[in-house]
């Protein structure tokens, strides 16, 4: 193993740098947190693998600042065609429906499409970037665990000792791309496939080792975060952590071809489904469209491995493809990427090990890629779990928060494997596939991507009836990701803007007072006398991140049209003044624009089901969950709520102090 | 001057790194022309001076593909707040209207906005890096011109001869960005300014001289483009071309600052006239407000170059705001960048010389920044002359086409001074403001920003009723910029798209068949049978660049469903194959992208005045501009205009081997 590094401290170790880790890496980066990420790779992932993006991960890219590469490098889904089979085999597959993907027809931004994995990759480390955070050390992998668990109880402590090895870079797993072009003799050629992302970063494509090759080095972490894949090193370390369900039949090959046919929907998304077999069809960047070719049980996977057979596997794939098109053809001069693989429908038993390792994405489900969902469930994994990890370690959060990770995201993995089951049975009926049926599990699939996904009440999810009051806003359901639905217009520019995308993740908490009719008095004076109260409330709690001066932001929403109410009528607590900057002029914001009332179905409080009169007090998390509903004479609950795991500043401090004579390096 | 370096040579010499200089570079460098680009200063402007985007600007960035950063980075216009004054002088201004800026209630996409101009000249540079074009050769001044004019009738020479002197690092210009804080003792420090513009490339922003310093070079061009700015050192080589006008007495004060104010429209774009005068305010990036004072007439301007006296003349302008804006104040504590300078109302005589010296941005037109033009305008000044500048080096275009340059342009600046005087006249009017007027000046300014600017009949501009036919397609006048108002549906996959979104700006000239009800099998033969003719004439003249294989796309458009045709139904000149890459599958659209007749308000036939039978034939430019309209029977025709300025093949690659035995270095 060559020499060895001396050892070093970290607060979080993250394991891996597929989609998963590299969210990992931005939100801790965003956080402030003192962290390093590993990947035994020598590059990022080059093309092709996971590159569906649903709803939720698109508004999480959003909050982040990074939006814009989906926007512009993304190819998006558009019309959606069914095909299917008859009584006629011989005859072949012929159109039964064409229109918009069930359940996004009404999206407000053009917020699901694909583009290659490492464009993914490639997106979120600009993101780490732009926060200053750490690249990714690359030919590094863990090699030996260990956990001394009589450090684990004091959270100041490094329980983790984890030995990695920078590997020789002859060790390096080859940087694959699976690009080729089919030459006039029919031979393949390996061709450089499409590696770019936002400009080429040679430090991201061409196979290296970061750390000298041939060391070990001991890193002591206070936290593990697994991210290695659906064969995950971290947990195979853990014995504790199983992985349940079927080790299914199911054997799929994947291409991302230029593509040479005569079928009509070549550049629709399409799901096939023939007496041969099932096929997801996906236009793609570049002119690619990916195929998903379902094999008939019993193909022998073998093959999968053997890069020397590589004309074989890709033939068969467009053999089956082929079978399934009949009466079209489909061909290629030029491939990007292929695989072949064996999926399972199974689940981790738990994620979290001591509340120390947690375990997410690949390592923790894994399940067929019908829905598209694997890289965004993912990603949706770690963005839970980071903001909890930098709560704890800033001694904003009770440690019991870190038992939410579990309690929250296991159970949307057993619904992905569910949904999957679902739509298994729908889509591969072989007989009377039945399109209303078909449509329903698009629906559940959208609906899933959507904002579906509750989470139970829990320490920081509030109960309905327990101090919460889910009456008081009806339209945000407690538990949801907060819904996309309203359009507000700023108090200062009256520009019209949605109310999730005022909630940038950053760390912070919100508070969102929905004040209602301001137009009237004293209801904006019932607002007003609210404001010493909040106030104190932001100043009680240790502030979200080194860059920020607070826990939690303020964002007032009345029915009135901006034109009615002025600024100077505020509270300052609603609009803040920073000595130098002068005031902050986005904490405002009305449901018209202009000067006749709002449009209850556009404007938030129709749209969230709120009083004009109770109005509601709505607290969102770090990570766009509602977690607390009330009305706005809810204050006492709503504080009651946050002090049941938050620290507040003076024990905060307390326990930091205890940290400077501690276990501190 | 010290030594001097063997002398080189190239097509086309840019002076002047602006962003009419950039927009030069960028389009060079797609059309793959051989130029450089020399920039006096040593970098690029780092923060304020030129930012308002107004619409042709914008679709003009998009057309290249970098719309991307207007979208993500510039401060849109929202609301627009139009304040005047009463009898009562002492009660100061008053709200007179708000609203959206006129003329620009229904826009497309968001399309106006603001952003330092370091971010346009990044931006444009990052385009030119996306092309493989040059990167500025900063520090290098241009120190003598001559022109062999017995070389320029034949285009294959070289007949101006440049020097440019690389200077010493100690001879280039402070590079300033008067950016500064206000201490608490009321004194101004110096800070480095929001010199960022999507990540900060230390080449831009650092103080250099390229190439070697104190060196003298001598460039033989063939053509050169000067935009060295109002005081244009090449126009003043040229004893023909002199700037003629006023040289007003207008003196403008300019600030970024983030405001501490009370006056509620802040981050609103507001038009202000006071007792005091008149104030322009802006909303910025960063928090930032800009403020455009116009001071009284008298005002001494000496003041401007005096660096020492700074805080005078900021503060000058800050005491001028506050008067305007009685009863409201404005402070700051950060200002990051301000000028004060005089305008005048000028325009140059002609804006070439001899063909072979074109001038364009500030170094042809001069006026104040009331209307916010003046970037946008330069910006589109050398968009128009660089596809002919191509044309003719590549023997694609008679070199009579360059003369079409100031035919196009200096009526355009003419209009623009004009404009200037109008918005003059009507905002500074002291008494009886009428509102009426303003909205009147602002939409004719919103059309002047938009598609009115059209240009008359010449070389590569058609005459209605000689060859052309305007009635064919009533909603698209020729000589116009094409309107970005239909919403077509591509055949592919049914996504809506703008039609004119389709227009890349690559060099590529394009005919739009407007086919009309193709449901009628009638009409779709006909169309068809137009295939071989059309593809004749594609193949005709020389390739748009190197990377094109052809000078032509053609883009059909028809006007049934989407749904009532197929690919298969079409000739292959609609629908064309490539060996390799398979079908090019986004060269056909239609009015309505379901099974629904298209709505005649939204869909391209209907919104562009275009019969269903008859149907249209459009030339459009590689400069979006309609070149030339006719009906789907007027093939001869419009194949007579393409040859009535354009080089046949043949007859190109003739005068290219005359080249090669010429004077060719």
């Amino acid at each position: 193993m060559g020499s060895t590094s001396p050892d070093s401290h970290v607060d979080v170790l993250i394991v891996g740098a597929g989609p998963a880790g590299m969210m990992a890496n931005m939100h801790l980066s965003e956080l402030g947190i003192s962290h390093r990420i590993i990947d035994h790779r020598g590059t990022r992932t080059l093309n092709g693998r996971a590159d569906g993006f649903h709803v939720p991960t698109v508004e999480i890219w959003d909050s982040f600042g990074i939006y814009d590469r989906i926007e512009k490098y993304s190819e998006r889904f558009g019309q959606w065609g069914l095909w299917t089979f008859g009584e006629d085999a011989a005859a072949g597959i012929y159109r039964q429906h064409l229109g918009s993907i069930p359940g996004h027809e009404n999206l407000r931004l053009p917020k699901i499409g694909t583009m290659h994995q490492g464009m993914i990759e490639a997106g979120l480390g600009d993101g780490v970037r732009a926060r200053g955070g750490p690249v990714v050390e690359r030919g590094t992998k863990p090699v030996e665990l260990t956990i001394d668990e009589s450090l684990v109880n004091d959270p100041t402590n490094y329980p983790i000792i984890m030995k990695v090895h920078h590997v020789l870079k002859s060790e390096l797993p080859d940087a694959w791309t699976g690009a080729h072009s089919v030459q006039e003799d029919g031979t393949l050629k390996p061709e450089k496939g499409f590696v770019e992302a936002f400009g080429t970063d040679p430090h991201e494509i061409e196979n290296h080792v970061d750390g000298t090759e041939g060391t070990t080095e001991t890193i002591h972490a206070k936290y593990v975060i697994g991210v290695d894949g659906a064969h995950s090193w971290v947990r195979r370390q853990l014995p504790d952590l199983k992985m349940e369900g079927e080790n299914s039949d199911q054997v799929f090959g994947v291409v991302d071809i230029q593509p040479i046919t005569n079928f009509p929907d070549i550049r629709r998304t399409c799901s096939l489904l023939s007496h041969a077999g099932f096929l997801l069809l996906i236009p793609r960047e570049n002119g690619l469209v990916r195929l998903y070719v379902q094999f008939p049980e019993g193909y022998k996977t073998s093959d999968v491995k053997d890069r020397n057979n590589e004309k074989a596997t890709v033939s068969d794939i467009l053999k089956a493809a082929n079978e399934i098109l009949y009466p079209y053809t489909i061909g290629y001069k030029y491939c990007d990427w292929w695989t072949i693989y064996r999926v399972g429908q199974r689940v981790c038993n738990k994620a979290s090990h001591l509340d120390r390792i947690f375990l997410a994405g690949d390592a923790t489900h894994a399940h067929s890629p019908k829905g598209g969902q694997g890289m965004n469930v993912s990603q949706q994994d770690t963005y839970n779990l980071t903001w909890k990890l930098a709560g704890v370690l800033r001694n904003q959060l009770s440690p019991s928060v870190l038992k939410t990770y579990d309690q929250e995201r296991l159970p949307i993995a057993r619904n992905l494997i569910e949904l999957d089951n679902d739509m298994a049975k729908v889509l591969l009926a072989r007989a009377n596939r039945d399109e209303a049926e078909v449509q329903r599990v698009y629906k559940r699939l959208s609906k899933f991507s959507g904002p579906i996904s509750t989470y139970k009440s829990n320490l920081v999810i509030g109960e309905d009836g327990k101090g919460a009051r889910q009456d008081a806003a009806t339209g945000l359901p407690i538990g949801l990701r907060f819904p996309d639905t309203a359009t507000v217009y700023s108090q200062a520019d009256g520009d019209p803007t949605s109310t999730l995308s005022l909630l940038k993740s950053n760390g912070l908490w919100r508070v969102l007072v929905f004040a209602g009719h301001l137009a009237d008095k004293a209801q904006l004076a019932k607002v007003d006398a609210m404001g010493e109260r909040l106030k104190a409330l932001q100043q009680r709690y240790p502030p979200a991140s080194a860059r920020r001066e607070d826990f939690l932001e303020i964002l007032l929403f009345h029915s009135s049209p901006i034109s009615a109410v002025e600024f100077s009528d505020f509270h300052h607590t609603f609009f803040p003044v920073h000595e130098t900057l002068g005031r902050n002029y986005f904490t405002i914001y009305g449901d018209s624009g202009g000067v006749k009332e709002a449009d209850k179905t556009t404007g938030s409080h129709g749209v969230y089901g709120i009083g004009e009169k109770k109005g509601a007090l709505i607290v969102v998390r770090p990570d766009q969950v509602t977690a607390w509903v009330g009305e706005l004479d809810d204050v006492d609950q709503m504080e009651e709520w946050f002090a049941s795991f938050m620290i507040a500043k003076d024990e905060a401090k307390r326990r930091d102090s205890g940290r400077e004579g501690g276990t501190k390096i």
